[in-house]
């Protein structure tokens, strides 16, 4: 029988996402949608390219009836989502998108999200979202907290690296180049096509993201000491994409070996031939994601490249598959879509 | 237990559609690839987003041993595909995508064409595959021929009205939109990026392209009387996706009922509400096709516009929706995916 | 001596596209620019591409002093535009870049924009600023009303037409795409890069974009008679650029003859050799316009397309072009920069 | 009175970017343009943007008389540069645009371009073209080579910090986003729309990129030892552009007072206020290079990011303002056209 699935904050990019995955999902049915500007409007009306299916209005929060619903996802902005979900009722299993429950720390969201946390007790149950690294543990949770899609990338280029212990842990930089939909469906004239398209450029820069938080919370975690990364975000002119170029020191052999053993068993994961680069389109519209390695002239130097699409894998795509483990269902369920290439 | 598929020609964009669509279809199975000028890579190496298939590898077309294949595509070059066609077992079944077998009369075929048929009783035998209008005959058709993608979008706006008698026959103008997947993977300067991406420019204006031969069959056909259409398509800088803007003569409401009334059970075509007119974004990646209808200041003029996925509804997704057909399947098997925005 | 300059409303696409203009005009200096929100700014801080110049900053409208500018261009909101200029100095020369003095009639006006015009003694003195046909009046106009850009694209492959009465007067479509700057900068979710790019969609369909308003006047009163064009435009994922398809019938000859003709001692109009066919991308970051006709299959009918910069031609050169008569410069002076492309 | 300009291998983007430049410049005047395959073309024809300039048509090479010649712009593909050059007159100026003259160490050249060079002589005898840095000798030369794209890029980033010892010459990273005219007019899969829009992908990875060649001759001779880069080049679906993203070792302060102060006086490289980073479209379509600085939360580390249009200040730009130096002319003749945004 189908789980029931509510949706809170299902006008935007990543609530799309959503039902997009869903659609093709055999065991969850869309009960609720949420999305408070928009409430009253149909999804379709929202977003045409989801017409075609049969599904619940938008409505607000407090009109959705949770007693039959099986799993909340929660694609609400931070801070909002610590208010809304603290009152949600204490059986309800909920995957978060925000970045209300991602760091552990109350004294860590305070310092990168500038106030403190609303929902402290909360913040400590929550699971850590990234799949493959804390797999059983989301299984038995009841709220997982999805990771940032920056942050995921980062991890999945530098976690085998320092569990094999075969990096120099004071020697990580990462360069990204985002796609625009990862700023989401925000009014902002730098995301307008004319001021965004035909060009590139950095941002938040200097280590001040905050997606930085997760990196130290996990690697210093991983390496039982402190690891700070070097780390700067790129806007280029695509819709979806993070391409995560990753610079560290060690042996090559050595850090590709640990790359893909770690992955091996992994079905999203996918380690190219060694010195073979990934491409963001090679995963556009999918849960998968492409891993390589090059290492360089310079002695003792490498690089790994991940590629992931940050509206899927690096965020609705591994809500879904947390989802999937919460339920009791196969991980992989509705996921394996192809990527749409060109 | 899942039919057998080969695809022809399967190192172009329509066989890597193919591919990804098979990818979730749960009753096909891929037994063989060919592709000529890559005989001996894998799909992977040629496509990167299949890599996590486990497909055969191509192969030319003469090693493949047709004997246990359900249905093969044929996804050639027009001209290469009516030799390799009338070569193939006469008991296999198959979906062409090119060219070749659309236009049933062997004259119009070399007009449009400029060279004789190489398999003129094939050209008879083949069903038009425009599959919400030849739903019958393809289900017992042993060849189908994959439909033009501009002429379907053409197609879908103007067949009911032809049908229901509700325009003036001598006054239809189809002004596309086209991205520049449907030039296929040719090397062609004009299809450089630096050279595509920034603005439009139309293409075989006045009267010269291909697809109008179809134009002509089918509207004729259809009226019992010739109808010759204008037609003036545009590249523009996206990848996927045909806009058909159709400007005809006739009572604006009468034409949008003749729409609604004609696809009121079509899975994959969606009339919008009187007024709204689509967008090619709210198609992308999906079989879906949608269709808006506008009046205009002056009496008696009507602009009906189409939005489609120029590689999925308009060559690959057509094709397995008429695979399913041949084969006694759901004709939506594998084709309900929900459009990937943005 | 150079003449002094005062740019309105700065802080848009269509201030800034001026601020390049004169960037390299040998006859302009630029002694003040307006930006009511940007008050305060350095235009280097709102438009960093145009950090090398030494320019004054921005300021509110009533701080500038008039008494020594020769030539002010108004590059505000319509509506806004005419409560400034009816406040001017009665001796300040005027280019306005909005829609508030292109139409003659008052009823005209407040037909198509919805509320009575607060400047009609002005709108009547304003000269429409089509400069290939009103160059005289322009030289010794005090107010120049630069034309809408998709009013000034139509017209140009339109004005010769009716002029030579070589084409049918009720049988005039229009199909525009248009790149996204048009759309100015305004904050809206349709003009986000991630909505935006990847397709296209129509808009203001069904005969009710304000530019008709344009066509209307100007057509009727060449012709001496209502005309009426049916005018579709559609947005296009490139910046800059517009392409007009126009659909009309008559003599494919004549009507090429007529273009010609007209437009034989322009230097920024450029009729193509028949047949061939112009892209925007050709006219990129220019004041140049290309023209190209094509016949038909269909006897008697033509397309006749148009491609030209709609901030540049469009707009902001179209503005400079008509200041330059205006200060009794030659026309050209400062807009011979070259396309850019790729 | 105008010098005489000849540019070979005219019918190749950085070609059509010094005609557009030459357009607009008071002191050049275009005498012959040669393009092997097109011969024959007008330079209108190969490049629709540039039909309205009166311009010779392209011939071979052996057609040009050289004896009126003031100097010529080499635009050819490398190795066939040098062996077109040592054939040409000996007291020709010529400013080439190939990778042929780059390097002066003729096994260097080898190594890198993987044969021995054909005309050592001449390699010995180039002036390295960035200009900045070799201007008293680009003065005096008969032959400048101008520098890689890439190369410009990474050395305004990095070639003050030498010069004024502030940084770890062991710890240079330069990761670099770069637009598609780069790669030129090559027919490559990977340069098709269809391929490269929509995501972006490392090339050339792991020390193999030929501009490595420059970085190690020039940064070796300014530091008075080897100094070796890691450098990493990603294609991004934009036309013009690089953005440069050093990540160097040093105290912020120390370096960005040396990018400061070594800039302070050229005209065409603006270094931004502290912090402030620069983005690509700012510059495009110009000869303007934007640089910013930016500290790290990681004491002693720093980002240096550099943004430069690859074929105007990073390829024919250049070539223009070498030209001009060698002509006796203002160094900024012609070249003070301002970016095109959007």
């Amino acid at each position: 029988m189908s789980k029931k699935i509510a949706i809170l904050g299902a006008s935007g990019y990543t609530g799309a996402e959503l039902v997009r995955l869903i659609a093709t999902h055999p065991g969850m049915d869309i009960v609720a949608l949420s999305g408070e500007r928009k409430a009253g409007m149909s999804m379709g009306d929202v977003f045409p390219h989801l017409r075609h299916l049969d599904l619940p209005d938008l409505v607000k929060i407090e009109e959705i009836d949770f007693s039959g619903v099986d799993l909340a996802f929660c694609a609400l902005p931070h801070a909002t989502s610590q208010a809304v979900i603290k009152d949600l009722p204490r059986d309800l299993k909920i995957v978060d998108l925000s970045a209300d429950f991602r760091l552990r720390d109350p004294a860590a969201y305070e310092k990168w999200y500038g106030k403190p946390h609303a929902a402290v007790e909360m913040q400590k149950e929550a699971v850590y979202g990234l799949t493959e690294f804390y797999r059983e543990a989301i299984r038995d949770a009841r709220l997982v907290a999805g990771t940032g899609c920056n942050a995921a990338a980062g991890q999945y280029a530098i976690r085998p690296l320092i569990e094999a212990g075969v990096i120099d842990l004071d020697e990580i930089i990462l360069d990204l180049k985002n796609g625009v939909s990862g700023a989401g469906r925000a009014l902002k004239e730098n995301l307008l096509h004319a001021e965004l398209s035909g060009g590139t450029h950095p941002y938040s820069a200097g280590g001040t993201h905050r997606h930085i938080g997760e990196f130290d919370q996990e690697f210093s975690d991983l390496a039982g000491r402190p690891v700070m990364v070097q780390f700067t975000p790129h806007l280029a002119p695509f819709n979806r994409g993070i391409l995560a170029t990753a610079y560290v020191r060690g042996d090559v052999q050595a850090i590709y070996q640990a790359l893909r053993d770690r992955y091996a068993s992994e079905r999203f994961l996918e380690v190219l031939p060694f010195g073979a680069l990934p491409s963001t389109r090679s995963v556009t519209g999918s849960n998968f994601v492409h891993i390589g390695v090059s290492g360089d002239r310079i002695p003792g130097r490498a690089t790994v490249v991940v590629a992931l699409d940050n509206l899927c894998k690096g965020s609705s795509g591994q809500a879904m598959q947390n989802a999937n483990l919460m339920l009791g269902m196969d991980e992989a369920e509705g996921l394996m879509l192809a990527p749409v290439f060109p």
